[in-house]
C-alpha cells in the first residue's frame, strides 16, 4: 500500500487539532487588559500544546518521507497516535484553566506520554516493515530521544503530586529538546 | 473521472469528524479526580466512536484502493456515508450522556446501521462501475462481515429496549470484528 | 498556475463547512424521544444544506476537472464563492430553530443566491481563461440550469413574505434539479 | 525536502482557520432583523478576517509555488505563521463584539503584526534556501508591500488609543493594497 492517504488523511487530522485548540480561547466578557487577564494561563499552554503538535507533525512528516509504503498494522497504529492527540485541545484547555492543580497537569502529562509511546509504536510497525537496513531504521537507531520524552513524561506526571511547576517546566524542556526537527532522519536521507 | 478528489474531500471530512468529536468532551467545572467521573462515559463513547470512524476510513481506505474511477453515482453513494458518519459526532454524545437509556443508545445503532448500509451501497456502485470480475468484486464477494455488521446494528437497536448494556456490547463486537482492516482486498491486491 | 493547490484548499473548506454545520445540532436534555422533537426541524434544515454543500462540492469537482490551469481573478472568485458557502452552517442554524419566520428563511435563500452568484462568476471567469472553445465552455453554455437557480432563489426570498413553506418547497426543488451531477460537462470530458 | 506535505498540511490550517471563524457568528435569539443588528460588527469583522487570511492563503500559494523544497528552518517558520493566524477567529470575535475599545481593536493589529512578521521571516528562509538569483528572490525583492503592511499595522496598533475607527480604517486599507494576488511572482514566473 502507498503512504499517500496516510499522510493526507493525518496532514487533516494534525492540522484540525491544531486548530480547533485555539476554540477553547473563550471570547473575554470584558474589552480592557484586565479581561485578557483569565486567558492568559489558556493562552500559554495554547501556545506549549501548538509546540507539541507542531513537533509531532513535524517528526511525522520526517519519518514518512524515510519510508516507502505502509500496511494494516500501521495504519491502526497512525490511528492511535492521532486519537491520542486529539485528546490535546481537552488536557489544553483542562490545564489551561487549573495550572496550579495536580490533576490536570498530571493528566497532561499522561495524555503525552501516550502520544509518545503511540509515536515510538507507530515506529517500530515502519521499521519492522522495512527492515533493519532502511535509512529510517539507521536513521532512528535506539531513539534515545522520544525514549527520554517518555521517561522525562514519566516523571513530570509524578512530580505534579509534588509541585505543577516543576512537571509543567519539564514540559517546556521536552518542547524544547525536540523543537530542532529530527536531524537525523534529514541527515540521512541526504546522505 | 479519476478517484483523486473524491479521495482527498473523504479524507478531509473523516478527519474533520474523528477530531470535532472530541469538542464535546466537555471541560470540566472542578479539578480533582471527582471531576473527571462525569466525562467518564462521554470520553468512552467518544473512544469507541473514534474507532468505528477510524474503521470506516480504513475500510474505505482499502476499497478505493482497488478501484481506478468513480462516476457521478459514486460521488453521491460517497457523500451519502459521509452524512451519515457526520452524525456520528453528535449521537456520540447523546449516547455518552445517557447510556443506561434506551432512545440515545438505540440511536446510536441506527446511524451506525445507516452508516454501514450506506457503506454497502457505496460498495455495490463500485462494483458496478468496475465489473464483476474486478479485484475490488473478487476481494469483497458477498461481503459477509458488512452485511452481518448490519444485521448486528438492527438487533442491538431493537436490544436496547430490553438493557442498553447488550445494544453497547453488540457495538464493541462489531468494532472488534473490524478492527483488522479488510485483508480480503488487501490480500487480492498484492497477489 | 496549476490548480492542484486550489482543489486541495477548496476541498479542506467544503470539508469542514459540510461537517460543522453538525455542531449546531445541540445534545438534547432530556433522553427520551420528545426530546429530540426540537432538534427534528434543525436536523431537517442540516439535511437540505448537506445536499445544497454536497451538490456545490459535485459541481465545484466537474468544473475544476475540465480546466488546466488558474489566475489570481480565479483564486478570488472561488475564494468569494467559499465566503458565501462558509455562511451556510449559521444561516442552517437560524432557519432550522425559526422555519416559519419570515426573516431567517429568506435570508437562508439570500445566502444561496449570493453562492449561486459567486459559482456563476467564478465559472464565467474559468471560461475566461480557457477560451469560447473550451471543453468547460462548450459542456456549460449559457448554464441554463445556474440562471435557474439564482431566478429561484430570488423567487424564494420574495415568497417568504408570503409563506415560509413556499420558499422551503423551492429550495428542496432547487437542490432535486441539482442532484444528478452536471452531465453536460461529464459527457463533453468524455466524448 | 519536497514542499508537498508543507503545502497540505498548510491548506488544512488555512481551511480550517477560515471556515470555523464563522462558529463566533452565534445564532440570534430571535428571528425578525432586529435580531441580526447584534451580529452585524461580529459579520463585519469576519469578512474582513476572511478576506486577510484569504490574502495569506494567495500569497502563500504564490510563494511556495516559485520554490522547490524546504528544510527545518522553514517548517517551523511556517508553523510560526500558522499559529498567528490560528489566533485570528479568536481576536476576530473579541474585536466584533468590542469594535469601539481599544484594546480589542489594538490586539487584532497586534496579531496582524505578528503573522506579517513571521509572513516575512518565511519568506526569506525560502530566499536563503534557494539563492539570491532564485525567482522568489528577484520577484519578491525588498518586499516594499510586506514592510509597509507591518509598518501600517504597527500604526494601527498606536491609533487605536486614539480612536478604534482609524484602526479599522488602516486594516481595510492593507487589506485592499494585498487583495491584488502579488503579481510580482506571478509576472517573474510566467516570464
Amino acid at each position: 500500500m502507498g503512504k499517500g492517504r496516510l499522510e493526507a488523511f493525518s496532514d487533516g487530522v494534525f492540522a484540525v487539532i491544531i486548530t480547533i485548540m485555539v476554540l477553547e480561547l473563550k471570547v473575554p466578557q470584558g474589552s480592557d487588559l484586565a479581561a485578557l487577564r483569565p486567558v492568559l494561563p489558556v493562552f500559554l499552554s495554547y501556545l506549549l500544546s501548538f509546540v507539541f503538535v507542531g513537533i509531532y507533525w513535524n517528526n511525522h512528516h520526517h519519518m514518512l518521507h524515510a519510508v516507502h509504503r505502509v500496511n494494516g498494522f500501521v495504519l491502526w497504529a497512525n490511528l492511535h497516535l492521532l486519537f491520542w492527540l486529539s485528546l490535546v485541545p481537552f488536557i489544553t484547555a483542562w490545564m489551561g484553566e487549573n495550572h496550579r492543580q495536580t490533576v490536570p497537569v498530571a493528566l497532561y502529562g499522561l495524555v503525552l506520554f501516550m502520544a509518545g509511546t503511540a509515536y515510538y509504536i507507530l515506529e517500530r510497525g515502519l521499521i519492522a516493515l522495512h527492515g533493519k537496513e532502511s535509512p529510517l531504521a539507521l536513521a532512528v537507531g535506539t531513539d534515545f530521544k522520544g525514549i527520554l520524552s517518555v521517561a522525562l513524561y514519566t516523571a513530570a506526571v509524578a512530580l505534579a503530586f509534588v509541585n505543577t511547576w516543576i512537571s509543567i517546566a519539564l514540559y517546556i524542556c521536552v518542547a524544547v529538546m525536540w523543537f530542532i526537527p529530527d536531524r537525523r532522519i534529514e541527515k540521512a536521507i541526504s546522505e
